[in-house]
């Protein structure tokens, strides 16, 4: 992993910094191609909106994009962007100066998933927290937590690709790690973020080109919907083929969405759409 | 600030640590007097209990404690111990075998405040999520915002030495960084924290000396309370003198639970109970 902290070749940050003391920061994690980051525009946008939720002073964008180019040296894979409140005093005021720390690391692309996702419900409930909810800060503890739920060294591996969260009002919000669209009476529908969830830069592109609406959607729905698929900005989109119980065949639209996506972003042309 | 990082001086930790990445570790801030940490035994109980609800492996109890010990030298101030899941790699599932990261950093004592606190109520609420409440995790970003309702710059300064902040139910948990005790009908009550809030060290001496108990408390309830204090491990005891329009002279019962604090804990030991 090649990383740059503040432009600099180093890989260490100080032991004062707020990321590491308050998860007090925001991440973004792009998509490269050839060269280039397609959705760049999407994720800084997001990060501006989450500096400013946070009162985060964010530094130049063209600064940040030549950090951005160094790391991945105009290749393909993962670049992944951490922007911290920087060192701060112990407690939890921030400094009346913040002098965040930029954090960019590239990371190789992942693995093509072949045939469809196999997904669990997990059992820790995202909380509801309207100023925390759709931007993408470092708070991320309740995602660890489910993640362990079916990665832990001693769990029972359920074969689960992916796990679903609900809120704790007990509806479905997004995976731990991408958002998700159910297909219901013909309309892609994608659950609310105004109370947790992020607002994911592959949903974005989901809700204007598949013309999905955001609707608040119960397990139930989910899993009686006609097709199921997840997104996220690396790896686009992803079929689920399953759901605990609830299988899904591979679904004309599910094919049709990533062609749409493979036209709008080259990291993701032609998918393997069956097995 | 003197800071070892892994028993190491340095003051660097890996940019790729969890800690930074999503918050995922837990911190404990404590009180050195005469060259001992008199609630050592609590503090590092809580961090068991915090370790083992997110499943960070927990260093040996005798190296933390050499490191505790080299960072304040015998002296008096705060020790902050940091522990983090360690370096990880991008994504929110742990790696099999995390290698924590532990930091521990010395600072000075607090100022003693003269007289009672001005509080104010938060606008931000405090999410309920049982999975990570009681426990001092490093998600602390609700805590931050809060502090920002009060500090940022451009701010109307209030005056407020702390705030209250409520859950998104409404009820009154606790101040952005220590409890909260309300003397109503003779008896000290504090709101529980089994869906947000932290169990302080401070608030569990109050709850067994002062024979308080743990109850749901109202915002009215904690404002027609007959006396009211803050307390932490860091600072101790403190009364409060106004909370927005309502305000309380200094009460017996609050110079009493001082007094029985500084029996206890030597670095509390006479206060000044007046301004």
């Amino acid at each position: 992993m090649q990383v740059l902290v503040d432009g600099t070749d180093g890989g260490t940050v100080a032991a004062d910094d707020r990321g590491l003391a308050y998860g007090d920061g925001l991440f973004e994690t792009m998509r490269a191609h050839g060269g280039t980051i397609p959705w760049w525009p999407a994720h800084w946008s997001r990060l501006l909106r989450g500096a400013a939720r946070l009162r985060i002073p964010v530094p130049a964008e063209a600064d940040v994009v030549r950090q951005v180019a160094t790391v991945f040296q105009g290749g393909d894979g993962i670049v992944k962007l951490l922007l911290t409140r920087g060192s701060g005093g112990r407690g939890y005021a921030p400094p009346p100066e913040p002098a965040p720390s930029c954090i960019v690391s590239h990371h190789p692309a992942p693995i093509a998933t072949q045939g469809g996702l196999t997904l669990r419900w997990c059992d820790v409930r995202l909380a509801e927290q309207p100023a925390l909810a759709g931007i993408k800060h470092c708070n991320r503890l309740e995602q660890v937590l489910a993640r362990l739920e079916w990665t832990a060294p001693g769990c029972p591996m359920s074969g689960a690709d992916e796990g679903l969260m609900r809120s704790t009002s007990g509806d479905v919000v997004c995976a731990t790690a991408a958002n998700v669209f159910a297909l219901i009476d013909g309309q892609w529908r994608t659950p609310p973020v105004d109370r947790c969830g992020v607002a994911g830069v592959c949903r974005e592109w989901a809700l204007a080109r598949l013309d999905a609406c955001i609707e608040t959607l119960s397990p139930q729905q989910v899993e009686s919907a006609d097709a199921v698929f997840l997104c996220n900005a690396v790896r686009g989109i992803l079929p689920v083929a399953r759901l605990g119980d609830r299988t899904w065949s591979p679904h004309p639209r599910v094919a049709a969405a990533r062609r749409a996506l493979a036209l709008d972003h080259p990291a993701f042309a032609a998918p393997p759409e069956t097995p």
